[in-house]
């Protein structure tokens, strides 16, 4: 009865972006409600009538993907799961209210260990305001996977869609980009040498900020709320999920134009171009921002009529500019090359 | 690093109940919100300001626990994932109107086979006027877990919670009960026949409607726009997922209520009491209304003066009275016997 590996005409999934996998998989569903102001297509679903819209999202964490509990403190995880799900809300600048948390969970885990998973979905809560209000929580045969509904507020002319970015507006990126992954890149490298010498004690402290980055992001509610008091409300916006190069993409795609950014211009922290400098294949620092992922930062573009207000401000970085439609999505390096950003493939 | 199975003090998690777990799990979260109306604790979130609150839910299943491979078609699997989110809307007197779809699945699965859930996914959402606005796809490491997040509306005064059932209210269920559980047996007695002798065809003709019941269950919208017509609010309302007799303990735990309900008055097809009697073990129709789960019909209280605006409905049958607090729920047998019934343990 069961031939799912044995199909005639099989296309295997990792052969498809992302884009083209939630596009297709979506394509053909019929809207039905006018409350369904956005659908698929955005960081969130944008819901409801009246001027001050719902904001809807989901993302889910798998065991073995996205987390390794060899390195992956449990109440970190909750904090995580949280995090990236609230980040979509901010990304669409919107107000996260509301958290549903669905855990599929099999019995190598103790009541304990749900606890301490908890416990970090509560410090999160607690951190931004936020109120849990539901879930479901059921037996899986292996692993984890804990998927985080996050519902919102926005108001209805501050809503930033992927969809608005015009040619001249700036590309902003807050934060710095490629810290989580290369905190990643540590935790792997330290278990490798664990799992050859369980009595190995790696030595983690000189890594924090980058393995914070990674273990612990957090969404950045505080540069959407500087924006607000500024009274800049950006032209188009998305976190950074999947690194700079697919979220660039992204909103190229979704705005129908292209862009050009200065590699000088992108923030790297240098404890992430430590972590490039120590990896045996002489990794670039610029690499693990345009391609690693997990940043959570927002990639946004505002009117050049708003650089004054947003030149000075803390945390925020004027990387490049948008381009006509037609133009390629480009990182121009201090050596004038320009190179065409390229989005990774089917994302975990 | 990882010591999940070596913790001391450990508790497991089949030695709880699923009302322990979650209540346990969910103590101590602060509400942020007023628009937080209502929380962890029924079938529904409750949100917003205005008279039409916003309904939201999310339910998980999850391949080897509540589906199989070896006799799930997709579609059904799809539909089926819809439907129970769906369910818990209507289980609080409100309307469907969004989903979101959240799908962690290993490389066992080709893009024609997500396209084939897909299908089901469309096929209950064009059913019941949804609107698919979102969703996640990622990797998992092993089979297959799907989290559908259901979004709907409700009218303020017509919000039925599990709390509002009183004495002498009548108890009240839709359709029959115990047949998504009779056709699970049917499919687990072919797939053990099958996996003996893989020539031989399952004859599944004469089972066609307790197998439909267990693989593509309906959410009950039917029942409720009769309520709504005959001008009946019920005073309570659950939907049957985990069996008649923990959802009634549901009823009268959150309601602080006994209840009596009539096992002649329970409802029950002839599918489902031959299945009991061809199975080895003689097993009692009842016990699969009371304990199989997985009917997603409603069950509900109306006030007394509702009686003869129920009493004929088709598709609605009164099972039993509430008693009061302090009392026991109770199954009364033709033979004058009383059963105090017993929620099953920890819900998958």
């Amino acid at each position: 009865m069961d031939s799912l590996e044995y199909q005639e005409g099989r296309t295997e999934l990792d052969t498809l972006g992302i884009f083209a996998l939630v596009d297709r998989l979506s394509d053909g569903f019929e809207r039905h409600h006018d409350t369904t102001v956005k659908g698929v297509g955005d960081d969130c679903a944008v819901l409801g009538t009246s001027p001050v819209k719902t904001l809807v999202t989901v993302n889910t964490l798998a065991e073995g993907v996205h987390f390794d509990m060899m390195y992956t403190p449990l109440k970190h995880l909750g904090y995580k799961a949280v995090a990236v799900s609230v980040s979509n809300i901010v990304a669409m600048n919107g107000r996260p209210k509301q958290i549903e948390v669905s855990i599929a969970v099999s019995n190598r885990y103790s009541l304990e260990a749900l606890e301490e998973l908890y416990a970090g979905i509560r410090l999160c809560c607690d951190r931004y305001d936020i109120d849990l209000v539901g879930g479901d929580t059921v037996s899986s045969r292996s692993g984890m996977v804990i998927t985080v509904t996050a519902i919102g507020e926005v108001d209805e002319d501050k809503i930033t869609y992927r969809t608005g970015a015009k040619l001249h507006d700036l590309v902003c990126v807050s934060g710095d980009l490629g810290s989580a992954y290369s905190g990643l890149l540590i935790l792997e490298r330290e278990k490798v040498t664990y799992q050859a010498n369980p009595d190995f004690q790696p030595d983690l402290d000189s890594y924090d900020y980058v393995l914070e980055r990674f273990l612990k992001p957090e969404p950045r509610i505080d540069i959407v709320q500087k924006l607000s008091d500024a009274g800049v409300v950006p032209t188009s916006m998305i976190d950074v999920s999947d690194g700079l190069a697919s979220d660039l993409l992204h909103i190229c795609q979704s705005s129908h134009c292209g862009c050009e950014v200065y590699e000088e211009h992108i923030p790297i922290d240098y404890q992430t171009t430590r972590v490039c400098s120590e990896m045996s294949n002489n990794m670039l620092p610029v690499s693990n921002a345009l391609n690693g992922g997990g940043d959570y930062e927002l990639l946004f573009t505002i009117d050049q009529k708003d650089y004054e207000k947003v030149k000075d401000m803390e945390g925020v970085h004027i990387i490049g500019h948008i381009t006509e439609e037609g133009m390629p999505a480009v990182m121009v390096t201090p050596q004038n090359t320009t190179i065409t950003l390229v989005a990774q493939g089917y994302r975990n």
